[in-house]
């Protein structure tokens, strides 16, 4: 088939894309603003059922497993062979935009619709997934889908409690159908044996691909973390007087140890080693701290991340160290508390290198880029599954209504991703 | 009258300090630690009522004014002379100590009480003033009731709502038989000519004289400030991911603001000039900040004080200059909001070194010492009055219920108050 016969079949695909989006869209709008889907809530529900109506009208065989993830099958000439599956996830932040983590299911039924209209049936299933809950504003947990899809859940996030309900995440799958009592217990829905590879389409969740006018780029990995969601510093509250050498200042403590790793960041910059450090939440004791008090207490968040091991290592070992010596300037405490990590996901070479062929091919600009985002994909890499990742132009940032995908970009996507199953 | 004598009627001030603060203790105890007299509030009118009756009992003149500062005045045997007036504040903080003000209106009580044991009668009035709401933590105004008995409040402070009863001061001063109007009219009961002195006996609020195990400290100055109660810096807010040249992190922009301006502190401690750089307060946005978020949003108090106009106004403009450079650095935005000052007031050197040699006198070692906290004196400083500030050691600092200050101590400064007065 030549280029300009594949291209002919793209408006259809483009058409079902847009249908769909502005569907999703209506239904989980936020009245303050962009959509609201909450992990195991009515918006992500909604979409679940919005794309499951897609593709029965598709004909494809739907399902969903006991964490209520939903996988649309286009089945294969050879059902003994291991799938592709195609996934990314359905929820949203609150007030969030409508293509972060949508737009991957989307464009894997565009993909299959494609495949339909052009008459290619592949020797293997092709599963799109749409994942449950990625976003861990609502329980705090990172990956709960993808995770229990894989009997990979960790049985204490069963507990955890939505910010929003205070309902746990074991009460929110019972009430819509699902079973805890099978995640609990390890149970895999998905076996990895049965998986040659998963890809994932999503929106670049920064502007590098704006500001370089290419409309996609090959992730080449996804960056692992340790996380620290509530460090606190406890020094003495005291009288805005006090000199200097009686102080336990927890205010400056934390400050400065915010400040100290900011300045590693930007030495790491200037070395071109990448890596983030974010600090999210920063406060003292709401309920006590005023103008004319030294704070005995302040409180954040930590997330680090990176694109190797030893550098996600060493970044938790410096900021420890940085810690130690605050400590004894100060004369404070540091106690870190609760600590998550999500190790660093590599991208299959062999899948980067056929969409980089393709994307050539088909004309579209499309240069390897670390994703600066985590993405369910990073469960099935650590699962030993090979995987893809597309990375779609995306104005203005994520978790955000500003955020804007235009559909010509995503087209680009399914173009590619179609061209690859097709071979 | 030889030491010996003078010693000897010492017990009997020491047993009127001990009930007084024994009473103003019992009535004023917080059930969850300390003690709570609000500016304006039940615990602080308490307060004057106690001292009230005590000066009563003495038979001292009381009455109050417009702003219902309490006044018990010895009268002078010729009332044509200018007279002294030794204040301090009967409020405190939520949750305070017994000691921070009241101990200077004991004080003041105590010292007339020895001239009357010992039938000394001055030519001059003493008045001991008990000075209405000193503590800024209730309307977030500074020496409301000192300014307002020499004309010089603010009508805006009649405005400040309390930030417990989000009642407005006027509302306060009113509801106890006060008159707002006159304040608002700027009706000076004290007038700076006619008073030759104003004394404060005060707790220390650091640890300096336990350090030093000194039981007194004769006040060189109290520390001008400037503040800005509510400093914001805004960037974008933004996912984790994103990539270090794309971020406006309010946070890291506040944090290095802190951080920049305590280095300038210890700078300025190893060259020997005195000054405090305080962020009582410091909160990123608590109802959209997450682990996952960049910040856009950082807000901040700042406190800066110094014991020299000059330093004050060179702090003031290189925390400009510090933010001025990080918008650059960061691509944020810096408002610094509400401005409030608080001018440098030096004590008066006749009456420090007459305070000096009483005390060297009668054994008592007290070195000059800067005050680290500000006083109501300072406002009778601003108004051209000699001001005379003996500081009494205290553990544990001030504005908590852990506030810690010996009777002897206390005694030792009644004694040095009483020499001068009899001088």
């Amino acid at each position: 088939m030549t280029i300009q016969e594949f291209s002919a079949h793209l408006p259809s695909a483009r058409q079902l894309a847009q249908n769909l989006l502005g569907s999703l869209q209506r239904a989980t709008r936020d009245p303050a603003g962009g959509v609201t889907r909450p992990s195991y809530g009515e918006g992500e529900q909604v979409a679940h059922t919005l794309v499951a109506e897609q593709a029965c009208a598709m004909g494809l065989e739907v399902t969903t497993d006991a964490a209520l993830n939903t996988y649309m099958t286009l089945p294969g000439t050879d059902r003994s062979l291991p799938g592709v599956v195609i996934g990314s996830h359905l929820d949203s932040v609150a007030r969030g935009g409508n293509y972060d983590g949508a737009a991957g299911v989307v464009a894997g039924l565009a993909a299959i619709h494609l495949l339909q209209e052009i008459g290619i049936s592949p020797a293997f299933d092709i599963t799109v997934m749409g994942v449950r809950a990625e976003e861990s504003a609502w329980f705090r947990h990172s990956y709960i889908g993808s995770k229990a899809a894989l009997g990979l859940l960790e049985p204490a996030a069963l507990d955890a409690r939505r910010i929003d309900t205070q309902k746990t995440l074991a009460e929110h799958i019972t009430e819509l159908g699902g079973n805890p009592g099978a995640l609990a217990s390890g149970h895999a829905f998905l076996r990895s044996a049965r998986i040659r590879a998963y890809v994932e389409v999503h929106i670049e969740q920064a502007p590098s691909l704006v500001q370089r006018k290419h409309p996609l780029a090959i992730g080449t990995a996804i960056p692992g973390n340790v996380r620290y969601p509530n460090i606190t510093v406890s020094g003495t509250t005291a009288h805005v007087g006090l000199p200097h050498r009686f102080r336990n200042d927890a205010l400056k403590a934390a400050a400065e140890f915010v400040s100290e790793m900011e300045a590693l960041w930007r030495a790491w910059e200037t070395q071109g080693k990448p890596m983030a450090f974010t600090v999210g939440r920063f406060h003292t004791d709401i309920d006590n701290d005023a103008t004319t008090k030294v704070p005995g207490i302040a409180c954040f968040s930590v997330d680090m991340r990176a694109y190797d091991e030893n550098d996600v290592r060493t970044l938790d070992q410096i900021a420890k160290q940085i810690a130690g010596n605050l400590e004894k300037r100060h004369g404070v405490r540091f106690d870190f508390g609760e600590r998550t990590t999500a190790p660093v996901a590599k991208t299959d070479t062999a899948m980067s290198d056929a969409f980089t062929r393709l994307a050539a091919k088909a004309g579209i600009p499309a240069e390897p880029l670390p994703s600066p985002a985590s993405h369910d994909a990073a469960v099935f890499a650590g699962a030993g599954i090979p995987i893809g990742l597309i990375l779609i132009r995306n104005e203005h940032g994520s978790h955000n209504p500003d955020e804007h995908m235009e559909l010509d970009d995503l087209v680009a996507g399914i173009n590619v991703l179609t061209r690859w199953l097709a071979e």
